[in-house]
């Protein structure tokens, strides 16, 4: 089985169960993961969040593959990852992640780096839609 | 809402899902999880590993809720922990560990800290049960 068992950029909602399944094997000892939610407010905002709506560039999955395979490759571990895009409320999960390792060590180092490098690297932009009805494009790293 | 909301020792499977629902709140933007599993070998047993039997003090799941309050605290985080006890198979989760906080390094850090404490903390013990018919006691940290 590939170390990257899932690496998409999805529309639909995101399952953390079929992530999480996703990485599962005899061999591995420790299981993380880690889900970045919509907030119901950001020290950046004028008001309180009402949405967000993510938007990706073409490379964006081909990106978050390259990414999860790295931190994969790295860490001895396998990673399941996705990401959302179009129009979240509050509470929806906009990034999944899910690894397994033989230890925790590992699976812990491997997790916070694809998030870390998601963050950093993957195209993916988001507009935040506040409930005064102003609205602010926040880029990588927001 | 308490920031422990599970603090578990149990004969029962662990439920994933229902760890990551008891941390979930429209403030936290971050969720990590940790899951123990029992892995088809251990460089110290004499051979593969074929079940797990955990035994628990009277005391742990007191000493577990402690722990789990002192990572909530010191990161701002809401935690769920439990810890299977009884004969475990190869696969089968002996900790599952769920916490939320608002920001994602503050979520990294206390589900690290409390899968560490438990195994440095927690008075349970594992019978390890090989194929070839051995069995080992190990300890706290093991």
């Amino acid at each position: 089985m590939s170390p990257v068992t899932i690496a998409r950029i999805s529309e639909e909602p995101l399952d953390v169960a079929a992530h999480l399944a996703a990485v599962e094997h005899a061999e591995a000892g420790a299981e993380t993961s880690f889900i970045g939610r919509v907030r119901d407010h950001d020290p950046d905002a004028s008001g309180a969040v009402d949405a967000l709506e993510y938007t990706s560039h073409p490379d964006a999955e081909r990106t978050l593959g390259e990414l999860a395979r790295r931190a994969a490759e790295e860490h001895g571990a396998r990673v399941a990852v996705s990401h959302r895009i179009g129009r979240l409320a509050v509470g929806d999960a906009a990034v999944v992640i899910a690894v397994s390792a033989a230890h925790r060590g590992e699976a812990f180092a491997a997790c916070r780096q694809v998030i870390e490098d998601i963050k950093r690297e993957l195209p993916v932009w988001k507009r935040q839609l506040a409930s005064d009805g102003s609205a602010v494009w926040k880029g990588l790293g927001g």
